[in-house]
């Protein structure tokens, strides 16, 4: 079957057609500018060029009908018919408490989806638009969401409360959530099946390091805590996000430059992380050379960066009372041998050994870690859509 | 000698008559409601009765005075006159990066103390109000200045750096401070020497719980890590304070109880925490006693304490590679069995075994782990009046 897998943003939407057999990706691209002047769209077939057309699109349901003529175009396109569309798997970012799994698209679970765009006001409401146009061109398509927290609903509540007053807990279902679910699911699953060990009796801590990074403990298959919480700001320093701060810092700051909440908010979601502390960049690549030209504060932020994660990892190895494979993923944690290292060379007291020669291989799923090492440190690509296109398959 | 310990709050001062030689202490109290109706003074000679004399003190000034009138009585004093006092040891809650240590008070010094009052707005003017009082009545006697944040000055940049923007270092000196510094030095050294371990070649992680809680890294006899950020808001869950809280949760909860960030900050240090979470009380032993009789909010707020502080300890063995020895102190430190059981379990991989029988002692230095264990955990009872005492002892 061939799944159509959609991750739309506010004005943008990316997509990919897979196919379920070969789990290959058929063509790919992503329409910017969505509603505003300028919107283009990308599209890519497997092995062929890619293709940049500039074209209006007002609309979401312009932008998906443009994906659809792009799919099935005569000469370029990958299908004949829309009819080759089996399904189409959507990302939603925020599934709340009501969905701790995968779900076939409803009307109900579309209002079970909008009850939670409270908590994810930027990006819910986009993910909606982007399957409410795809209904409206494939009325007969099944369609299913894979929600970026339902991974994490497995936390117990010792770590999913914050130390706040539990009616907040009870009134606005104020707690730690968690993000990158879907990645963390399936680079832990792949971990267990690179390993030859059973996914139901494993303790894995999964390293997703992007733009945005986040570090879960996954024991014996199940999310039992991680680093993003009520936002995706919290945690480990990121490409523009402060990651963890101290809640007094905001009300100095607060007062100091006479900003409000949202303001401050936005400065620590955007102008933060590894570019507000290098004053380089957000991209570790950037900040590494940076880093390597002798560039003080790009060597502080990377190793900031490192010491947090190294820091988390150490956490989750007590909250799980141990740690048998960790596993990096993520284009950082797919990329940067030298986060790696630095993480490990932390981590060396719990028996964690290197094989340097390994942890310079790249693009592929590697033991970094020596065949002594007592804990098994891995690099897992992680590939979200082909894990919304699988869990769309299963539903469908 | 004998040393006057003075903590001086904006409305409280407690204080110690210590003396160097012995280390006894020979008297103690509080002056309460200072500069507010009702105010009262508690004098307790070493061995005596506990006296209560309610006295208008409409400055600390005047609080001093009633004091030193105690600790001269005829009847109930334990000195014949100010002249056997040698030195006073004032606790100042913020030094800054000024302090590294405590230091022998000078005009010089109270200006650079000053300086930090932006810091600690509740805290460094009181502090300074109860040394200018001592100084009007003791014009010729030394007196040292001992911080809560000088400890923790040796903590690297990658540990106290915010992943803000770093220009709000550089302005405003935002960075994390950490607390409870005499504590952690004190029970850390008292660590090495329980062990017979040189104190400069041993990795010690101090569980200071209490009413306000903190964790640190102590490598090497210097602080390298503390739970504690710029504010003694951060970290652990405590009493009535939050800890570690995602910053989004502040703007949504802003936005949805219309409060402004004095408030949201007022509930985040007095309305959460454990008190906030089992909605019982803020005192430990209360909650364990809700939740010994069924009270599920109450069993949540202590397992969700112990939780984060196991995670703590494993973050600071990833921080320090490895860790000798784990020393719990402080009220729920030193007293609760419940909670260093549990945390140990959390950190059994890492070869700790707990022997019961010595975990049920209270009130004594005392090895809580088997002889078999891997890594020491003890409890020492912290003493930082008698820390303040050893310091100024040193610098006069």
């Amino acid at each position: 079957m061939n799944i159509l897998v959609i991750n739309c943003g506010s004005s943008s939407l990316k997509y990919q057609l897979i196919n379920s057999d070969s789990e290959k990706v058929l063509a790919k691209g992503i329409c910017e500018r969505i509603g505003i002047e300028g919107s283009q769209i990308t599209y890519q077939p497997s092995g062929g060029e890619k293709k940049i057309t500039v074209s209006p699109m007002p609309t979401h349901t312009q932008a998906i009908k443009l994906v659809l003529d792009e799919l099935t175009d005569e000469a370029t396109g990958v299908i004949k018919s829309l009819g080759e569309v089996g399904a189409v798997g959507h990302r939603v970012v925020h599934g709340g408490e009501s969905f701790t799994s995968s779900t076939l698209i409803t009307e109900e679970a579309m209002k079970a989806i909008e009850e939670c765009n409270d908590l994810a006001p930027l990006h819910n409401p986009a993910n909606l638009i982007g399957i409410r146009a795809c209904q409206e061109l494939m009325p007969n398509t099944p369609m299913v969401a894979v929600f970026d927290t339902a991974f994490h609903q497995t936390m117990p509540e010792k770590a999913y409360l914050y130390g706040l007053p539990y009616e907040y807990y009870e009134t606005y279902k104020v707690r730690r959530y968690g993000f990158h679910g879907t990645s963390h699911s399936y680079v832990s699953k792949r971990t267990a099946e690179f390993l030859g060990k059973p996914y139901d009796s494993l303790k894995t801590i999964v390293c997703h390091l992007g733009n945005g990074s986040s570090v879960s403990a996954v024991l014996n298959g199940k999310s039992i805590d991680t680093s993003m919480g009520f936002t995706p700001l919290e945690g480990l320093v990121m490409g523009t996000r402060s990651g963890d701060v101290d809640p007094g810092v905001m009300q100095f700051l607060m007062h100091k430059e006479h900003l409000d909440i949202d303001q401050m908010m936005d400065i620590l979601n955007k102008k933060s992380g590894i570019y507000g502390m290098s004053g380089v960049s957000s991209d570790c690549r950037d900040v590494e050379n940076a880093a390597n030209a002798g560039h003080k504060r790009a060597k502080i932020a990377l190793e900031s960066f490192a010491y947090r994660v190294a820091k988390y990892v150490g956490a989750y190895a007590a909250a799980m009372g141990g740690v048998d494979a960790i596993t990096f993923t993520a284009g950082v944690g797919e990329n940067d041998k030298v986060t790696r290292k630095i993480v490990c060379e932390h981590l060396a007291f719990l028996g964690i050994q290197v094989d340097d020669e390994a942890n310079a291989k790249r693009g592929q799923e590697v033991r970094i870690s020596t065949p002594d090492s007592k804990i098994a440190v891995l690099v897992i690509p992680t590939n979200e859509e082909l894990a919304i296109a699988r869990e769309t398959l299963a539903l469908v």
